[in-house]
């Protein structure tokens, strides 16, 4: 009954329509986990009672409210997330503790109906983009047993592409929630810096730790996203910062040129990348080749330099007693960090502010980058023989996203020929959110690869992510404003575009204003006149600056509501009467480019 | 002829009027360098005959363009700060080197007409806030020669406070541009981070230094940072954000509680401090107390914290080879950097992000912070017995600031009954500079000092800082948007004021439009026709405001300008000619609010 993917849209429907409830869901969950092969993904979890408990105190407590969007969904935590209830051990065991509380992330999901199940393996203090760095084992991609299932966040991401849960939280500092996103055919949802509360986090890099979502689709990842962000006095480096916008219309998306391209020898990854940039730009983008290599000189920063002192930062005490119980590979890159001195913390930080000064150059030419999640998957084999350098590589497009403050979302893209999945990451500016996910959910359903290990389902119309609302004020005009006219560039210059040609209804009056320079219309409506209409074009303005051009309208024109040919209504230049008088009537002429082109004929 | 003290303003009007030319100015220039007595105050200067050129150059080249706002104004340059042509030692000798261009901003000031006259004295690697820390002597304060001048920008404050220059550029990291100008009578102004370009500044704490400007006046020091500002692409710590406004009406400003006030006993400098919030509370402002001590903690972080290694990554290799030929003092400070490694580096970034968020919920309490500039002043003898805790008590009211990326103003407080200065300074967001200067400068007048050594000189008009521009957009409501009519809530709840009261020009009619709900008239214009004018309000609205209520409105009503009594013309509302067809004219009744008091009266 239940669905081999459990995405959040298909329960929630379920519930609603009572075909199962939280209680069978849960013991469907239970049931999963214990039947899955891969014994590496979960850390500990609740036991069956305390599960099923939860699940029947949710519906004991009668049909969920308005504030209640996770209304019985289960979800994982990355074991570095505290949890009430469980250890948090970071993949570490002599590190564990058990937290008095909730992260608050956990406690904003709980209070939204969503139910942990438990904690997921990770590389250990994620520190790894692979997933092979933990005492507990190496998950797998649900695709191929051989392969990695990517890291830091990688138990998270196989719990959920597996069926077992509908999300899971992971952290993302260097890549952690995009790569294991990528491996596994899921959406990977890397919120800006600050916008989910780090407290009950702990740190890998804690200037630059997301906490982030995967999930089936962008539309349940981004309401996880939007439940579980908020200010958090507590969290030093929380922000509540303005959404950032996208372009309404056509957009410009940075593509990585000839030169930076570096898959690896990967061929088919490279495909599924070239495959997804011409699905943006069916969807109406433009492709833009960029310079990546200041991107990739910041994202070399980050392992290469010496924000690695953040992560030894983070745990110096236990490092200082305890590094024998590490992960060999995780120890030798904390302990490298003794190596770097305040003076190079600040260099450091010089270099990325040289950098962000290149990349602002390229964001210039783009509104958002599209880049490949992973340029190629690599087996726990081969990972293991060669740690550091392979992790390195997976790192190669998801690095600098953090370190630069943008926000992303790795969107599933297919699969290569051997059945391993491919992603690419949509990357824009700090709280664009919003934004990528709508994005996002374009190019994901444009060419949907089905969810997680279900690669047949379809993608539930339910969590379809709405279009923006329309911010742009419609203006429509008729004369010297029109494209190409004298005063065009009013708009044009005031960030304007143009939204759409067409003609006004039949009672408009179209006459030539006596003694204006550039020469003007004036429309009149005349109700009860049946004329054909005047051709008008309908250009978008912001708020501020639809205000700014109203106000610079001199008499005897002004604005006021226009009926177009299909019965709409939007504000447009109108005309005092007075003006009219006596004045030429065109309408006949059927719009104001007609009338110019006869008087420059007759010149 | 010249006054005592050379204010940009007296000097630009001097020129327009013909009293004296550049070249009368710089010879007035070098003799007043001549004769100060104080020989500390000047590292190296043009030679007379390479300034007497260049006054000459500029005249020769005729009046001033509008691009020259400082034409003949000499200035002096901090000698940290690169002038083409004259050595940079940063006060230390051993360290010096001969630039091959002038520092962005100098060459910014230049190009705007203003002359170098040479390179001032300072705190060895601008390290240090009371002057004495330079193997070129101590420069001393301009009203008692046995007190320092304040520093690290000490020879800057001493050349303008003593008239030899019309304003000085000066740094800051710890209050370096702010304690010199309060101990000499001066302002000022300390910029936002990243406003003005750093390239061709010998850092001291590049993350957080900032080139300042020292002047007589609030206009004069604001004229000089808007000339020299502007976005740099070679300045990684450049930055380009929209100006941050305070409140147009009342404001509140945080001042010192009970339990922060520390002036080290000088009660003198405490009733200077108490005298200006009564000013400020005068000029409409509410004092808030607020508590310091998160910003204290803060600014004991800068010294007593990694972000001296900032100072030894600016200098590393020349400390390396050369610590012997450093002031010890300096040396001590900057050698002491090598104690911090990359975690502390970190670690004190993380303690900065947790002071900012306490100091976030002092600022949802103000929206400027008004604090003692110096805390009291200091010998020269007694500075050199105790150099760090003395220079660190100086500090207690800056160090702050650019930590917590603000921008601040100094201004002039008065004087203690020894005749010593103190100053008070004004601190807001980033980017909100010129709505300090505006207030400051309101400051300042509200109980002129003087300028600089000249305490009898006016503060001339000429340099007064006009209020901001009205940003509101008018807007004639005619009707059922008048005040208290049911549609008002539309004006008032978009931030709309009421700008006046009067009647449109005496050609407009009036019509009760039928079928509206609730009744609203249509106005229409007819010229010839001489009535007696219409009742009408001016709204005034921002830009967004204006659109979206523009945007708002319905058929058959629409905007655009309609003339006022006064003759003058404002956006406002008007109806399209077909509606009034028929329509009850109320014309005579001379506006909206008669027709409604009659038709209420007959109910």
């Amino acid at each position: 009954m239940l669905p081999t993917f459990l995405d959040i849209a298909t329960l929630s429907k379920g519930y609603r329509s009572g075909a199962f409830t939280p209680v069978d869901v849960i013991r469907a969950v239970i049931e999963r986990i214990e039947a899955w092969p891969d014994r590496a993904v979960w850390i500990s979890r609740f036991d069956d009672a305390a599960l099923v408990a939860a699940a029947e105190a949710l519906v004991a407590a009668g049909a969920p409210s308005d504030d209640q969007p996770l209304w019985g969904i289960p979800f994982a935590v990355k074991d570095n997330i505290d949890v009430a209830g469980l250890e948090t051990t970071a993949a570490c065991p002599a590190f564990a503790y058990r937290p008095d509380r909730d992260a608050t992330v956990v406690a904003r999901l709980k209070a939204a109906g969503a139910i942990v199940v438990g904690k997921t393996n990770l590389d250990q203090f994620a520190t790894g983009l692979n997933g092979t760095r933990s005492p507990y084992g190496a998950p797998r991609s649900v695709f191929n047993e051989a392969y990695v299932s990517g890291g830091s966040s990688s138990g998270s991401a196989v719990a959920v592409a597996s069926g077992q849960v509908a999300f899971a939280l992971g952290t993302d500092t260097a890549g952690s929630g995009r790569i294991p996103a990528a491996f596994n055919n899921l959406v990977g949802v890397k919120p800006s810096r600050g916008m989910l509360s780090g407290s009950g986090l702990v740190p890998a890099c804690r200037s630059l730790d997301c906490i982030t979502v995967m999930a089936g689709t962008a539309g349940d990842a981004d309401l996880v996203r939007r439940v579980a962000a908020g200010y958090d006095a507590a969290d030093p480096y929380s922000r509540d910062l303005p959404a950032a916008a996208l372009p309404a219309g056509g957009f410009r998306f940075g593509v990585l040129d000839a030169e930076e391209r570096e898959f690896f020898g990967d061929d088919a990854t490279e495909a599924l990348y070239d495959a997804a940039i011409a699905r943006l730009e069916a969807l109406g983008g433009t492709a833009v080749p960029i310079d990546y290599a200041p991107f990739r000189e910041c994202a070399a920063l980050l392992y290469g330099g010496p924000w690695v002192a953040e992560r030894l930062a983070a745990i110096e005490t236990f490092v200082d007693d305890n590094a024998e119980a590490m992960d060999p590979t995780v120890r030798t890159i904390v302990e490298g960090a003794r190596a770097y001195s305040a003076v190079d913390a600040f260099r450091g930080q010089y270099r990325l502010e040289e950098l962000r000064k290149l990349t602002d150059t390229q964001w210039a030419l783009m509104d958002v980058l599209l880049l490949p999640t992973a340029p190629t998957a690599y087996t726990v084999e081969a990972m293991k023989a060669d740690p550091i350098r392979l992790n390195s590589n997976l790192g190669r497009y998801t690095n600098f996203v953090n370190l630069l403050d943008c926000s992303a979302i790795a969107i599933p893209a297919g699969f290569r020929p051997d059945g391993m999945p491919g992603g690419v990451t949509l990357i824009g500016p700090a709280f664009a959110d919003a934004a990528l996910a709508e994005l996002g959910d374009r190019l994901h359903r444009a060419s949907p690869f089905g969810m997680g290990r279900d690669t047949a389902a379809l993608l539930p119309e339910a969590s379809r992510i709405a279009a923006p609302a329309e911010e742009l004020l419609p203006v429509v005009v008729v004369g010297a404003h029109l494209s190409g006219m004298p005063l065009n560039p009013q708009l044009t210059t005031a960030g304007g575009r143009l939204l759409k040609t067409c003609r006004t209804a039949a009672d408009y009056r179209l006459y030539v204003l006596p003694d204006t320079v550039p020469p003007k219309p004036g429309l009149i409506r005349d109700p009860g006149f049946a004329g054909d209409g005047l051709a008008v074009e309908v250009w978008g303005l912001s708020a501020a600056a639809f205000g700014a051009f109203v106000n610079a309208i001199p008499a005897p024109l002004g604005v006021g509501k226009v009926t177009l040919d299909d019965g709409s209504q939007a504000t447009g230049f109108l005309c005092e009467p007075y003006a009219v008088k006596g004045a030429r009537e065109i309408t006949a002429l059927g719009g104001w480019r007609a009338y110019i082109a006869e008087k420059t004929a007759i010149v």
